[in-house]
């Protein structure tokens, strides 16, 4: 990406940056040591990754300001459901016969890819072959991802590039397709393949017609192995089949949240790009309740209707474009762009999430999903992106689910997940009413005299107007009854009356629709750590993670100057003052110099590092270091502690804090 | 249990508990809309449980308690490792051969048990009908579980019963079975069920000879299908596998810990105890690697060595009972009744955990593990059991697992998975060493040549001093070499030489042992809920949950006396300056009384109660409640909030408070 800049202004060099997070083990792929192993494994194990100790503290920390921003800010019901699925309640979701990709396999090696993906590699590779032939500059190649099996596939695909002139028509077209790549189903995904003659990068040959694979893995619970279970692929489930205890818990009250943070599983065709795509993963879910009438409004929308968001429209990305606009969430919702208030509030929190932990706000857009894209019961549906290196990337879904979730399991199981309220006023409705003379009905008809009568049950107000008149007239009716060997039935006026009658309804029932924001937290992490990576000016090899304060994974370091045992009891007696202030730090006693040591943590983002030096044993002052900056200030022990403090918490900034305590230039981190 | 008494004194009852639990949503059966469906499922999905909020809030408390007590105070290295693992690694780690429960069927009925338990319960069944045929007690029936199935199941096995009377050397000998029932291998339980006649309770059935099962979920990994997977039943070979990564993490330094926290998985056989033995849990588990030189000395171990532990040892158990030994951790690793000073620094330590999440001291014991019980590669193991209604329940296992597991995973992958430091005084080793001249002994040799070079390589120091003097004797020896035809070599002086010489090691190499605490949360924190709950004497709808404030789900709960504007302002200052305080609370403005307001909450663990009234909207004073005591302070709004952060934090007891500030008698609950 030309626009992939560092915060210094240089660009982002994925290189240094893989290097870094390799370095100080912020994740690392799960079980490398077998993967190297002679043998190896037998299979394919890659989109596993695990997380190291400033990883673990990075992503705790993003869990927390999640739970603080969202569950704790709005009250919201936590719910901590299993993994594991018994299949009838995805059979019910449906995700047994859909939650799948569309898949293909190259039979000539074995390989299987994901079709969407197979045609972007290589239409991005032509467009490629076609900037290098107009003697343009090519972008870095995607998907080399953290996995170094992966990259170097990758890179093996990118040597096949060809130096290619394409007709400017072609260009446009694979551009449009790419634009709209998420929007097409299979067939569809077939069709571009035979169209362009797409062929599997890695050796060249032919690939088969995609085909779906379900995503969800599948195990088996009990030893009797009769009952078949999968792990789930999101959160929202256990919270849907758990709505009626959640509604009673809050006391029948309307509108609510459940919300869910746990380990989701996806049996992903083919992930390569590192991190991004992985098979076991951790989601942070939101399923807001709403009454659909009246708007689906949001009490708390006005504080945040001014906020502004850039968007990417389903309008503009079907007609083969990503240009984006910026607009209030105010003006989205007036203007019909975000269909409603409830979504459009939901949107504008994930905007502010993002920039609570230190997403950069010039790499984020809302990018609607296209109709085919959506399941077919959702009303409207944003993707929060965050600009990477591997292009935009989906780290947060937020979609209007409608009321579809609570009514299939309703309809399964018969137990009414529905919200009753008295009216306020009760609700008088003119209808006409069917009477059935059951006593006769069932002589009658017999065996079937249940379908009679269903079928009659089942008619609409207008049928019924038109059979009443009918009767009236004839005297009888005939009703189609399909189980029937005629398909009708014969219905006189001794077996039913049609009349018209006021019926009073009191309490009001009704499906709640569903808003659910749900964000991918190992990629808002890795995304996040691409929009903090710079080096210093002029030296790659001095990489800093600008992580804020707020979720850094330790706040301070403390760097003594000496490895001499006074030193030793004043680190051990600082260590117990941030200790009872709850500020994560690390002691560094190590022989390396001052400057190595602060480097090594410029790396694992540690915002401030406090030296104790040979001034600091007989006056008790210490100096405080600010990562980004370099600047020190030099105070007593009591007053750095107390800026620490309101620097982690937010309520001071590195600005102030030089402002009122002297700045120390004696020290230079070179020494 | 006769002695399980609740701190009121009264006996603990488990039927208003389990009520009350369901009640106010700390935990509930997965998909239980589901279970109660038409049809329902078509298998076995017991042992799945969803936590609802307050069952959230109280395990996350739990772990980071956890992770304050164990990973901060001792900078361990967290890791968070996937659940999905190759079949590989299992293999080496013994899991795929070994990891199982012996397991019974009934074929007539097609049930599956696990066959310990079913000696158990027929066992404990048949001295319960002794007891009543001699008049005794009898004790409430274990196994009701939080599953209504289960307990139904249970209460009919129970029915069956009978008074009948056993010869007192019977009653001894099935109390001795009783006291070692986890030391027997399968054919011992087989014959224990041939011996004793022992059947299916539930329909008095035959069973089948127990038969191993493998309690580990399995799965398919990608879409070729050829890679198997499992879901890890504990967290720690993720940490092994990544221990060389670990090490250098820590640069290189020794001894030190990682940790991981995580949901794991066991296909249990046949669950009954409802939330205490599930398929789906989350364990925390410390692997503190420590030099198996030096007698595995841990350097705090003198702060906690005075600590008096409960101890219920290997050998009293061998010998039929059940009888516990108080001692210091000091005396017992002396008298190598725990095997070395860091596992009995971790009992200790698992002994202060427990006490500062506030489980009952009475209730708490160490077990050592009995042979049979342990891995065959444990040098020692003991489990931190906690007293319920079920029986005594292992919460945490801390185990001594020697260098085993770091060993098979070098062995398999070839990564040396070692600690190697440089030695501060050279090592000066005089030995025996064999000189070889390979260029003859490959062409007198051939292919056997390198079969004749292991086998040299292989001899003992004192088998080469023997050659020596034999070469030196005859010119030439005999050597066992398998792989020949002839079984053996002879070799010359000239093809090879034993000279004794001195080597200097600069740098030793070993392999770590591994001391590992695994907890599993959801048994104690069920454990917890039954220590902590009693009822207002006399009154038992009146439950109360004494949680302690660090870990209560919730700290307060603001109530305001009316539901008109001024109280509501009112309370949403009160709820910005406890947010800002970082003090957990919740406000309740229903129309329900005072009363019934602080009752639901004494049942939710809430220790605080703020009362705003109509005084408070004069003088922004308000009222303080203590759930356990239900007194009540008034002050000035700043120095109650002053109290609830001391009280919160543990700085301030109750107590200490009501002599500061004065108590208010105005209120009463009943109004």
């Amino acid at each position: 990406m030309a626009e992939l800049a560092t915060r210094s202004g240089a660009a982002f060099d994925r290189a240094p940056f893989d290097a870094l997070l390799k370095r100080r083990l912020f994740f690392t792929p799960s079980f490398e040591i077998y993967r190297k192993a002679s043998g190896g494994f037998a299979g394919d194990i890659k989109g596993l990754f695990d997380y190291g100790p400033p990883g673990c503290a990075l992503q705790a920390n993003i869990v927390d300001t999640w739970i603080q921003h969202f569950i704790l800010e709005e009250n919201m019901l936590e719910v901590d459901c299993t993994v594991l699925t018994p299949e009838e309640v995805f059979k019910t979701s449906g995700h047994v016969d859909k939650f799948s990709d569309w898949m293909c396999k190259d039979a000539t090696k074995g390989d299987y890819l994901r079709a969407d993906h197979l045609i972007e590699n290589v239409l991005e590779a032509r467009l490629k072959g076609d900037k290098a032939a107009r003697g343009l500059e090519v972008e870095e190649e995607k998907d080399t991802g953290g996995d170094p099996a992966a990259a170097k596939k990758k890179k093996g695909a990118v040597k096949d590039v060809k130096a290619e002139r394409l007709d400017d028509a072609a260009v446009k077209e694979f551009e449009e397709i790419l634009a709209r790549i998420d929007n097409y189903d299979g067939p569809e995904l077939g069709s571009l393949i035979k169209k362009f003659d797409i062929r599997n990068p890695d050796g060249n040959n032919e690939v088969l017609p995609p085909v779906p694979f379900n995503l969800m893995f599948k195990t088996s619970i009990g030893p009797s192995s009769g009952s078949i279970g999968y792990l789930r692929p999101e959160t929202a489930q256990g919270q849907f089949v758990n709505f009626k205890k959640l509604l009673e818990f809050n006391q029948n009250s309307m509108p609510f949240a459940s919300a869910s943070i746990g380990k989701c599983y996806r049996n992903e065709i083919s992930p390569r790009t590192g991190i991004l795509r992985v098979r076991e993963f951790l989601l942070a879910e939101v399923e807001h309740f709403v009454d659909p009438e009246g708007g689906k409004k949001h009490e708390r929308f006005e504080d945040v209707d001014k906020i502004e968001l850039v968007l990417l429209d389903r309008h503009t990305q079907l007609a083969g474009s990503t240009e984006t606009k910026v607009m209030t969430v105010s003006e989205a919702v007036r203007s019909h762009v975000i269909d409603n208030e409830t979504l459009g509030y939901f949107l504008a929190r994930i905007h502010l999430f993002f920039r609570k932990i230190g997403v950069d706000p010039k790499k984020v857009r809302f990018r609607q999903h296209m109709a085919n894209e959506m399941a077919h019961y959702a009303a409207d549906c944003w993707d929060g992106e965050l600009l990477t290196s591997y292009g935009w990337i989906e780290c947060v879904g937020c979609a209007d689910r409608s009321g579809y979730d609570l009514s299939v399991h309703f309809k399964r199981t018969g137990e009414a997940l529905v919200v009753r309220e008295p009216r306020e006023q009760p609700l008088r409705i003119e209808e006409w009413q069917v009477d059935i003379d059951k006593k006769k009905l069932g002589p009658k008809f017999r065996k079937n005299a249940k379908a009679v009568e269903e079928a009659i049950e089942a008619t609409s107000q207008e049928q019924r107007e038109t059979f009443g008149q009918l009767l009236e007239k004839d005297g009888a009716i005939n009703i189609d009854v399909p189980g029937l060997p005629e398909g009708k039935a014969e219905l006189d006026k001794a077996l039913i009356q049609i009349v018209r009658r006021t019926r009073v309804e009191n309490t009001r029932e009704y499906t709640p629709n569903v808003i659910e924001p749900s964000f991918g937290i190992g990629r808002i992490f890795y995304s996040l750590l691409e929009h903090v990576y710079w080096h210093r000016p002029g030296d790659v090899a001095r990489g800093v993670l600008s992580i804020p304060p707020l979720v850094a994974p330790s706040k301070v370091l403390i760097v003594p100057l000496s490895r001499s045992p006074g030193f030793a009891s004043h680190v051990k007696k600082l260590s117990a003052r941030l200790r009872t202030l709850e500020i994560s730090h690390t002691a560094e006693d190590s022989s390396a110099s001052i400057g190595k040591r602060y480097s090594r943590n410029d790396e694992l983002g540690t915002p401030f590092g406090i030296t104790v030096d040979f001034e600091s044993l007989k006056d008790d002052t210490i100096t405080l270091r600010e990562r980004d900056s370099m600047k020190q200030i030099r105070a007593a022990l009591d007053d750095v502690l107390g800026a620490v403090v309101s620097l982690v918490n937010g309520t001071e900034l590195w600005t102030d804090v030089l402002k009122r305590l002297p700045e120390f230039l004696g020290q230079s981190e070179d020494e």
